[in-house]
């Protein structure tokens, strides 16, 4: 018997195994303020479904952005989108209001459902307001329950708009297949269990919350939102709820640690911190472990891939060790994780030898909405080419020593160096800019910039730093400019990056 | 990216991230006798698909039958026979002779690998022996890997023949796709992990061994072998390797617990106990829980369906009571369970009205091996039907009231009535049989035979029982013959089978 692969099974099965199981909780002004059982979860996924069909006409296959934070509504909006049959586009809230609209426009998404209290938009589509009035919509509609649409799992499910190394963003589709297998290989592979409770600390607007509003659904476990990250409130409630397991970027881990009610918290019911999207420095994880009291797993992922490709688990039989804690891990459950050279060939896992990660799963994109190019490119004889460079060692775990692409990680974003730099040479005194990511303390990586002028003009580094907040979201603007009078070139012509980096 | 999903995805994981892991054990005269790490297992599994296709010329998607206990060689053969393109068939080692050759024949297997000490048996195709000569054969073949052949995830990769309440077995066909999600969805359900090790206790050539030999060897666990059930050797096994999960049917239970060396092993290691194959008595279960000092979860399942639909897992949020332990569980992932009346409207779960269980997955069977009639029956209106009945409680715990096919499960065999009647009936002496399962302390069911004779004529209860003997497995022959004047009957001259039971 075949059935299709969707992520709407595990809303279906959440409703019916665990109905009375308080499984999305939202606390404000430090107090439980929504807590939804999985009957209600579910009803009101349902109920947004036919707002999104019978209010608004949203047909199969159309896209339904949303511009929020970690609410409970956009975890609805997870299955809520899905259950009327079309596709899932979470927007980052941290992008300008000309990138959310170029977004809108590209993927010409038929809603956008907004937090008013976010951005200043004036968005190019049809919009549903999470205000006042969004509660009576949802309690308006006739059905406590729609059955989920057929669906082909290969359709699209989700689209992530994600910086690549060239301009503008593009959008790695996933499919229901991909979402589904990409949920149970990830759970499996950590262990993940109905007991766990989790904090919905990575944005849900970013490659698919790393799967947690999927397979947490499917399990039962108990989901806090976090519509905002502050670091004494996820303290807070690690107490409050008697939180299992942490999801950080580096950025996150370094805040939690330093926050100042971090001691007088009790914490003992973590079992596991999970730390990705971006390089993490092997003593923060010691650190991590020492303060925290439990175990600490790296990993590695890209929005193309749904996104998790490894894990630095435990592996079966060995002791733990701190070279394993300083690689990515091993590829979890359902990936088959590579290193080629530029002439497509396999290199050994020898701890030593550097080549381009490549990847085949199921959990792969579709490929790039709109942008068959692209796709092709990124899908090369029936491999992701992640553009990340990186050594395995003989049993199989992977140690990133390079990007292929100039992409800067700051803060768990993606930075397209790219993209800041044509936003700087718009400026009339920029005669040409580079950038490049510079380690930082607190974000893994800032963006910092080297600008030639052009003769008789002039324009200091706080008036271009400016310059791009107004063009960008602000955490692409360089956190330093460096007005130079050339920037270093190769025999080729071609800039030196690594000169830059290492200036 | 669209992959297959296939089993041997689980072996090329493990001979790349678990190569050096001692993987596969097996103890002869209560010591290690052979120990292969998964480097070396998936070695063996790949000389052995090269045999069975260069030296014995197997085809793609020929049937390869195996008659084998739990050694190593079977559990090889799960991988190896995929490599090779064919499709494994595992043969219940106690069968007769004629039920053995009757399957070879109806199946048209290709190739019979076979333990030359098991049974006497003149095959109709040709034979693999596992006898001195099997190790120069693997050690003979050219390459020490061959990699997967392509396959579509919906080709058949397994078949077992099972007895349904009607007469011959049939051929339940599973996919690629099925055995692979089965694997993912159980492991994730029971919480497995690459750092479990088990103990083969569950036949592999029944149904699927559970599960087991896919998911313990995408997970890195470790998996004893165990040629022959024998309950000392189990706890002596369970102390020497710190077996973490043991799978049982009730009556390997039973003869564990009244094992007279139980007290004086180490079952420290012991995580969970899981048994299914058959109702299993409350009292049984709680004194195994007190005495292993772990939990044990009951469960349930067919062949039809990979096999397993149901484990009573703890659920999350909610104290374990005995409620819940008496009943056979939720619905694993990826199963959708509901029970229906006659008319197929679905009933309410209530936990008091009981109807046809009947199952949608992607876990049942693709249909019985040439068997159109049957496998539209079983499958009729895109559902399983299990043909037992059942309740459901509110939150999803199903509890077994009835087998609406006369089926009698006796130490986790199928026995089907109707099968032993028609063996009776040969009998010149008997002019109707009728046979019931009755409870037993051992087996949990045993067959019991009504016999009415023919008049003039004459037979003992020792005598039919011998005759059956001669003709089908010694296991389905009935424990006791019970000679009547005449069968009780109904108003529709349908003979009474309640009665008999409680009689």
């Amino acid at each position: 018997m075949e059935l299709p692969l969707t992520p709407t099974d595990f809303l279906v099965r959440a409703r019916r195994l665990f109905a009375d199981r308080e499984g999305v909780i939202e606390h404000e002004d430090c107090e439980r303020a929504h807590v939804f059982t999985y009957a209600q979860h579910a009803e009101r996924a349902a109920r947004l479904a036919q707002v999104l069909r019978d209010d608004l006409g949203v047909q199969k296959g159309d896209r339904v952005a949303w511009l929020c934070g970690n609410r409970h509504e956009l975890l609805e909006g997870y299955f809520g989108v899905l259950l009327a049959g079309a596709v899932l586009l979470p927007l980052n809230i941290r992008l300008s209001a000309p990138e959310l609209r170029w977004i809108l426009d590209d993927s010409r998404a038929a809603v956008l459902i907004r937090d008013p209290a976010l951005t200043e938009l004036d968005p190019p589509v049809r919009e549903l307001l999470i205000d006042g009035r969004y509660e009576e919509r949802l309690a308006a509609q006739p059905l406590p329950w729609v059955d989920p649409p057929e669906v082909d799992e290969n359709d699209v499910a989700e689209i992530f708009y994600t910086s690549g190394s060239t301009g503008r963003p593009k959008g790695a589709m996933l499919t229901h297949r991909s979402l589904y297998l990409h949920a149970v290989h990830s759970a499996l592979t950590m262990s993940i269990s109905g007991h766990d409770v989790i904090i919905h600390t990575i944005p849900l607007f970013h490659v698919n919350g790393w799967g947690t509003p999927h397979y947490m659904t499917a399990l039962g476990g108990v989901q806090v939102m976090l519509p905002r990250f502050d670091s004494a409130e996820v303290l807070r409630l690690v107490e409050a709820e008697r939180v299992t397991r942490l999801y950080l970027v580096p950025a996150m881990m370094t805040l939690l640690l330093n926050d100042p009610t971090f001691d007088s918290r009790d914490l003992s019911s973590l079992k596991q911190l999970s730390v990705g999207g971006a390089p993490t420095p092997p003593a923060l994880l010691a650190e991590a472990e020492r303060r925290f009291g439990c175990e600490c797993i790296c990993g590695y992922g890209m929005t193309e891939t749904a996104p998790q490709l490894t894990k630095a688990i435990d592996k079966p039989g060995e002791p733990r060790s701190v070279r394993r804690r300083s690689t990515t891990g091993m590829p979890i459950l359902g990936v088959d994780l590579r290193i080629f050279d530029e002439q497509d060939n396999e290199l050994p896992w020898d701890g030593a030898t550097a080549g381009e990660i490549r990847v085949r799963s199921n959990h792969v994109m579709a490929g790039y909405w709109e942008k068959p190019e692209e796709t092709e490119s990124a899908l090369a004889g029936g491999w992701m080419h992640t553009g990340d460079v990186g050594t395995m060692s003989p049993d199989g775990f992977l140690t990133i020593v390079d990007r292929k692409k100039d992409l800067i990680i700051s803060g768990g974003e993606n930075i397209s160096s790219v993209e800041v730099e044509n936003a700087l040479a718009e400026h009339p005194a920029v005669l040409e800019a580079e950038v490049v990511g510079v380690p930082d303390e607190r974000w893994g990586e800032v963006p910092r910039a080297f600008v030639a002028l052009r003769a008789g003009t002039d324009a200091s580094a706080d008036e271009l730093i400016g310059f791009v907040r107004q063009r960008l979201a602000h955490f692409k603007a360089p956190k330093e400019v460096r007005i130079v009078d050339a920037l270093p070139r190769g025999g080729t012509g071609k800039v030196l990056k690594n000169v830059l980096r290492d200036s």
